[in-house]
């Protein structure tokens, strides 16, 4: 397994900070008014136990923190060993982590840990597939808005444990002008020109063209990317071609696992991916958990 | 297309109370500190615009209120008009919903609207699929507590939007005894004894079993409902066989679109799928905006 | 005293998770804006003390961890100790708890704390008197949703603390078809119709009636429990009488600690209490404050 | 019935902002995450009714408004009649308001509507028959921050609709040097001299005794109010005669509804009541719906 | 009185999404738990009057709408009539606003409403100065992260109110390494190639330097912006000139209104200044109450 | 440098219960969704860190624990050694604090550490500065509620840092009859007469007057305080004069750093100051980091 002994550049830890309303939200969606009416009456408030996080299949992991963080949420006694730290991968039948202590918060917030951690991982593996296809090319993966409600830091960290890169993080980080801003202002250079007296200097501007028509005209403005939206690889390759390094080029639309190799080929820049945040499966954990001897 | 003039059975719409939280949420996750710096520079205060979400794949649709919801949190007095309620179909191409007023909050809610209602289809889509496979058979499809972190109840709608029903909603309302629960109380009669002692009066039990072994011994105890937990499709069948209509039975893993119409055939009345809220894709659907003339 | 040394069955701690919002909403509520202006001006930064929490009456205790988070949101390092656990019973002028460390949070915190533990013991109490005035019959004593915003766990806790048990902790985990129900619906037979077509499997159904008329419509149908709303005890023992094994047999409505005994001799299988959790007086406890020496 | 046409002197109405979130809180309390089971199963969503909350048992209504908002939290479109005002008094077997519109709503949000307005009328009509006690003299009936928490204002609300006053809202609106205060600074004049050294010139302050010689120490001094606490009638009427006009006297302590008119009787400017707010018992109110027609 | 019958480019108004919780939290602030007991007192429930919101001093205005919402947030019912617009200049005793209703939430609310007016007017006029002092050049005025806890957009848009623009909104949406980050990396070359490496495609970088031999070393890397902090205006004049149009120039440090201009001279792109947003004072402003006619 | 061994009168530390959610929410809105770009891409995970909190210029600190609470909220670890504790003076160049250990948590919560302590040592100093200036009189400084929205609680803190006392915290805590009251009802006598009748036992009252007339009308009344507003120096003196002892005298309006001694030696009994804490200037403090050696 390749286990990195340092995380990928630019892959900083998060803060609880920034996750544990999230984490705390999930645990009372779950243990409701009632509390947890099985294990409450079947295990003792004494028991104890060791229980495993397993990997049912291979894959990138990303979230071992926060599924950490609902454990303690009901115990901060309990002793949590991660064994595959975010951006490292799990072979099937691999242990992730492992949790000891008492018996009942570890049943209790195993459905919370889990569901984190599998919809992290699940986003990191896909990341993972994608990155490793391209990567005899330049071209980043990068993911983009299209994320859970409630969760865009969680994901986007994910896709950066996965080797992807985040686009924006919301409407304010940066500018991306779609086709429906260019059909408001009248065109390309309209657009471009409101946009560039009003945003602030430390704003990047970005904009969507479909047809080298619309490439045409924008190369003659000073942005800083354009995004080749749903362009056949050819017509791919020609934008690429007549942009040269006068501005960063993004792919979007279309791109699977499959394509994606023929579209790093083009020599575009970035290739932005709304599935790996939207339609990521969850990668199939489980919690093993024995008693403690 | 098929669009039923009545919900289906138990198919109530939800308070906006349930969900305006999470959609202010991911309203503010999207909109920043800085707020929309490509609509604010480049749409005027007094532009207007018609936007119609158009499903750019076939599906059904649930979500249809909360993404009016994000639209109205920036502006109440927006025009939304919903032609395919919760429940109903869309054909590729159709569209779903039509929202028409200021072009500014149109635009910079989009996203957060389309990343709920696009969710929310996605499982109603893939939920009316298997329910659709064992209609044939009296089978429920039933949806479990793996569900996207903060997002349960709207999840839990959307399977019931698809034409499936819910299991339990967290730990709380139903007592069910998994493996790990067995292997803490030492056996199948004594978790049922410890949970039979301390359950209240309305809640129903279920166990899971593994083997027709734990079967046979869990038929001696008086449960609602056996999980048979992994079984291939003879044993399944031979387990519901023996059950008879001493308890509900439930079929869970291994369940797929294609394995689904087997499980049914056994004459099990449950079948559960984890992947329904944790992995199905989002349905694809797009915001199309015009000026209004 | 008695003491269990084991806590009554199904009754198990709350994760703080459940109230600490509500300990601190609570401390806010009295600290304000200002603080303890009292407490500010006469207490020393470094004063100590042992203060004890002591019953002024005997009764039954519940909400030891409640009040100790109290303290302890103020001040981390205080020494608590709790003499009579939940479920546990205090005699007049007992100590319930001893708390040891810096005066000031100990007395800005008193009235919190001990408005939680006397709200909670003071159902505790009442519950256990009528708890153990049917002690001789199989008859569960139960509380209902007549709870205080924003205490239901709480206050459902409390009861189980004295001895009681639990209904619905709220709309959402059981069905009750109650007489507007009945009416709505047309009749008892369409009511139940309805509500089978569209609860999900592990949900209970229990339908209210007022006669034995009614009893004898319901009787035909398959529902769990009946609710024996304000009967005579003469009718509700032969209700109770006629519905045999069928189902549970509830009996509700007029209801003290005198009549309860009776209406346990019928038989019925429980005894549910609005009162227990709206109009339990508080018990009686106080905090005495000594300079530790 | 006694209507005030007038609220009583400072008895204005509370503004939607200070209790929305303890209504909302409440609803969700409730209502879960699954919603009312009952109520989407029976009731069709055109259904419509006229519903009337009618005062089983006479007393004083408050809160009115608070049951309101917790209808129109689910509806905003209910039509809702107030009856009876806060302030007013109900007859046994009067209609306190009523409620007309969608029937689904007004199922759901009945039982948190009556658990706000039974508490708060259980209070108002104590507070309202202790006050009307001790009506022949001038002392006021006041309450304490022995309430529930997280519904402080709308306790002392009631505690006014009733007839009442309030005491301190909490620790910082006034200074209450208490028994352990004294034990503290090592003295009443030391105690006294600390808070008047700190203390803002907007504050009053009062002080415990429950001796004549404590009396005679604080009678040197200069302070606002005195608390006599548990005292005797004889000794009462003797503190109240040695104080004279000085400061204002406030009794506590064995205050009854038999002994408040004993205890006013000494002349003393006010009565405080701890079970005003802690324990009085909740008014018996039901929700009668009825089809409409 | 110069008006802009069109606001300045970029400047957007504000949704109340963003600044409702904040407004709702200050009202909370002001009223207590126990209301506006003064106007409670003496204004009667049905008593209506006008009030105008006047400037006592000249200067920009910002906020009107955030000062809407705190008289909204009592009473929706309020007229309210916005004289001037955020981004206009009021004269001495010019009326900025009228608000006709209810007496009661209007005197409520002032205070709340006159501290956000204040406050943002306050910080509209300085920038105002400073951008009117340096019109004459291209530099733009720009704020800083400065900004008062958990009131940064508020102050960010004042700013723009005042013909500012808005330095980074946090730490998320630019990089700037600044003298503690080149001593962590061991120097300028070093700190940019980390974050070349790291940082996502649509973020901008900028460096601080303090003098010309760094402004050297970086001026060899590829890097958006540079911020020159502290330099006396004839080392700034040169250093703007080896910049040339390689990178943006950032002048901080040292600024004042006086100063501005030298500054802005040296043909420096953007100025920016802390204390527009921590040390402006707040503009003079009061409500004047009229008894309505 | 003055350090005071022992705090000023009635100054006692704040609880981090009425802090920690402005705490956090301030960190929560400087990191954003990304995180710190700049220090996560240059600072490695390990490295380590000593940081100096440095006056660069004189001051009063005030806010110490808050500062502290923001490193503590990032990382619970960091070791924090506060120099000057909160009321004692800093002279320029001196350090306030000092803190140690990872040094990526440092660099990320520096500015929002310093945007608390710079604000409320800001308020303290000037505070402090008019503190002094009146200190051979018995006038008290007062700050006023116009305080920045959702920090009262730390900046009337701040003030009696700086040596001065709080006026009201809120609208509830006693009554202030200003000018536009006294139209409302009518008239002075009127005003007081429906104060009195209405505020509870522990209110004080004031009363605003501008002229000396009114001042003759209320010295009729039974009121508390007068607040003499915006009257010359010798009509203030005269006002003072008039009302001996029977009431506290309150002076407000054009008090600056220069006016305080001759307002003060007027002999009124306080002195209110709204800019101090709506206008001051923030201390000029900076957070100076070496690496660990």
């Amino acid at each position: 397994m390749n286990r990195p002994t340092e995380a990928p550049t630019g892959f900083a830890p998060l803060y609880p900070i920034v996750y544990q309303d999230a984490v705390r939200g999930a645990l009372l969606e779950d243990i409701g008014r009632g509390g947890d009416l099985t294990t409450q009456a079947i295990v003792g408030a004494g028991d104890t136990a060791s229980a495993a996080i397993v990997a049912r299949q291979a894959g990138r992991i990303a979230g071992g923190a926060v599924a950490a963080a609902a454990f303690r949420c009901l115990d901060p006694d309990l002793d949590i060993e991660i064994r595959i730290p975010d951006g490292g991968d799990a072979a099937a039948g691999e242990t992730v982590a492992v949790i000891r202590g008492s018996a009942r918060p570890i049943l209790t917030a195993e459905r919370t840990a889990l569901n984190f951690l599998a919809r992290m991982s699940g986003i990191a593996t896909v990341t993972r597939d994608v990155a490793t296809a391209v990567a005899p090319w330049p071209a980043r993966v990068v993911c983009t808005r299209k994320t859970t409600p409630g969760l865009r830091v969680l994901e986007k960290y994910a896709v950066r444990a996965g080797g992807g890169s985040n686009h924006r993080f919301g409407l304010d980080d940066a500018v991306l002008i779609k086709d429906n801003h260019i059909v408001v202002a009248g065109g390309v250079t309209e657009a471009v020109r409101r946009v560039r007296r009003s945003a602030g200097h430390m704003v990047k501007i970005e904009v969507e063209v479909d047809t080298l028509e619309q490439l045409e005209i924008l190369l003659g403005e000073r942005v800083d990317a354009v995004l080749l939206d749903n362009m056949p690889v050819d017509m791919l390759a020609e934008a690429v071609r007549r942009v040269g390094k006068r501005m960063l080029t993004e792919a979007s639309g279309g791109v699977t696992p499959e394509t994606a190799r023929a579209i790093a080929a083009t020599g575009v820049d970035l290739i932005s991916i709304g599935w790996l945040t939207h339609s990521s499966p969850a990668l199939n954990l489980s919690l093993e958990v024995a008693l403690k001897l």
